[in-house]
């Protein structure tokens, strides 16, 4: 039997309270039992995390490694995420930095099913990075979306997703939505030759995202987009597993800012949007970019776009796709900074640049390209 | 139509600051699209959210109430999550501290089942708090866990729960597990005339949570135990709402300390454990109890205590259950301080207390009964 590892950042006055806590989340994330009272020494010895390494980063910084028997988890990917961080996410002065995987649980959490190769051979694009854009704004009728969509197709963008606040509401009813806006990008399609693909929002309640998703690929949809901290996350690995979606999935970051708000808690950029996503089964993981209206760093950017891209035994790799911020005039730095492999999100910045959103698209086109020429 | 509204803490440098932060939440919870291009009149003033009130807290800190038309959410539970706080989660500095719902959405969302008094007619524990323990630890088999179970009713404690991290492990499978241990609950009921629960802990993964908690349901289980944070908050509601299962759902709160460690982002105590929780459809919410391995303050329990059981409409009350760091020499200050309408968790401690846990349970009894006349 084999064990996984995590690797936490820890908050302690000295090495000996940094162990101590080390040693705290060996018991916590697996017995949660007064480690004197364990029945039995297969559990003391082997169920129990054990401290692989603690060393001090910085004065009151420190970074234990801890291994886990893989048997704890079992194959329930809500369990893995269980022991990952279950109760210690409660705890403040603990952060998940990075983990490892067994075999077994790379033969069971399998990630992208599409992966960066996947998603090139559905949108036929090489050699250059994706681009994307957002149908918006919510209050739309279905007709309108249509229409946008349309254009944005017909100008050469790679990919058009449902804002993600788009869902079931009753001025654009998820079904028809869907039909309409994925009948709009073929009918583009059609005209300029392209493989443009509609990504619509299937995010729901318990249950009806797989059903939402199975209907978009009936639909004619060309992927999905799923905000996974809405859904559960394991919602990302039904969608992705799922024969009759078959579709790429993107993960949308709505509602999981909590896990990496705090600089000493939850997640790191690069375990959360980077590992944690991938294995989850996103084949493109949206986030935040640098110097928007958020508040990501370049080196968290950089982080989660390593996570996408880092071995992981046999999982794909992810592709990192930025948004928020990106406009006509930092294309340039997004190329230098993200590379080829990469989706690069613009929406509102592609309203306000030219009201004709088609030339808008063509623009943007030119640019990216001179941007790889250069 | 009507408005919700949700009351945010901000931090800022001055009002106006503060002000442009509320008009941006308005904004990226609802259209996320450049105002001054929204193609119409109506999602200007209608679906984009209006901030209500402004108010200064402190040097630095404001409390902005916004309000949004339910139309944005609609019927979704995940997109009412949504436009709570989808994207406003990535940016620091902004807190949900508290809610209101529409009429139809208290209609759609209908909280908990059972509530307090549905949960005290199932014990049939009257004018006192209720006391649970729990199964532990992992690794044990399923018998020698059937065996905890059985002692543990034969002492007279009210409810026993799983352990979290009692999932579908090789060494105790879930079906397995929950029909020796509910046969051995109903076996010590038996003997003592008792109306023990043993609540199965059901969360897996996508789909498979409802599919658990309806087997739990024919082995004879009494409650069932979800990990929203790992499910997805929704899987609550579908267990809590299914008439096949037909139990009272507990939170547990694993995964879920990142909406909440951090000050000035996430969730309020309040908000997060208190109404969310129940609008979820959770009879019961456990949570860390201050004094213990946790960090949570006596103040942040009692919001949550507060949250369990506020005015929220047609909404049912749910059992504050404060676990961790309960012990023989508390109990009374836990008395006096969540009142009779709680559920104490002691795991640990009982086992600490007494090999023989079955007089432990007694012991503790009697200390309950001796705090309440006191």
């Amino acid at each position: 039997m084999e064990r996984f590892s995590v690797t936490y950042a820890l908050l302690a006055d000295d090495l000996n309270e940094a162990r101590r806590k080390a040693f705290d989340i060996c018991v916590e994330q697996t017995v949660e039992f007064p480690y004197d009272l364990i029945p039995n020494a297969y559990i003391q010895t082997e169920i129990v995390g054990h401290i692989e390494s603690l060393d001090t980063l910085a004065p009151g910084r420190f970074r234990a490694v801890i291994s886990y028997h893989e048997d704890t988890a079992g194959t329930d990917f809500t369990q893995f995420l269980n022991v990952l961080f279950g109760n210690t996410s409660i705890k403040p002065g603990v952060r998940v930095d990075a983990f490892t995987l067994t075999p077994m649980q790379l033969a069971t959490f399998t990630g992208p099913r599409f992966g960066v190769a996947g998603l090139r051979a559905r949108t036929g694009v090489v050699g250059r990075p994706l681009l994307c854009s957002a149908l918006k704004p919510l209050g739309l009728d279905c007709h309108a979306l249509a229409d946008i969509a349309y254009r944005f197709a017909l100008g050469g963008i790679d990919v058009i997703k449902d804002d993600h606040g788009l869902a079931n509401q009753r001025y654009a009813p998820f079904e028809e939505r869907v039909a309409r806006c994925a009948e709009a990008v073929q009918r583009a399609n059609a005209e300029t030759g392209g493989n443009c693909l509609y990504l619509p929002n299937v995010t729901a309640d318990d249950g009806y995202t797989l059903t939402r998703a199975r209907f978009a690929q009936q639909a004619g949809a060309g992927a999905v987009i799923i905000s996974g901290a809405l859904t559960g996350f394991d919602t990302l690995r039904a969608v992705a597993g799922d024969d009759q979606v078959n579709l790429p999935v993107f993960m949308h970051p709505a509602f999981s800012g909590s896990f990496t708000v705090a600089p000493d808690a939850g997640f790191s950029h690069f375990a959360f949007y980077g590992q944690l996503m991938r294995l989850a089964g996103a084949d493109a993981v949206i986030f935040p970019n640098y110097g928007g209206r958020f508040s990501f760093s370049r080196e968290e950017c950089a982080a989660i776009a390593q996570g996408c891209r880092c071995n992981m035994g046999s999982l794909r790799s992810a592709l990192p796709a930025p948004g928020g911020g990106m406009n006509f005039e930092n294309i340039g730095d997004m190329v230098a900074f993200y590379g080829s492999d990469a989706i690069f999100l613009i929406g509102g910045g592609l309203f306000r640049h030219n009201p004709d959103i088609t030339e808008g698209v063509r623009t943007l086109r030119r640019l990216l390209e001179q941007c790889l020429e250069a």
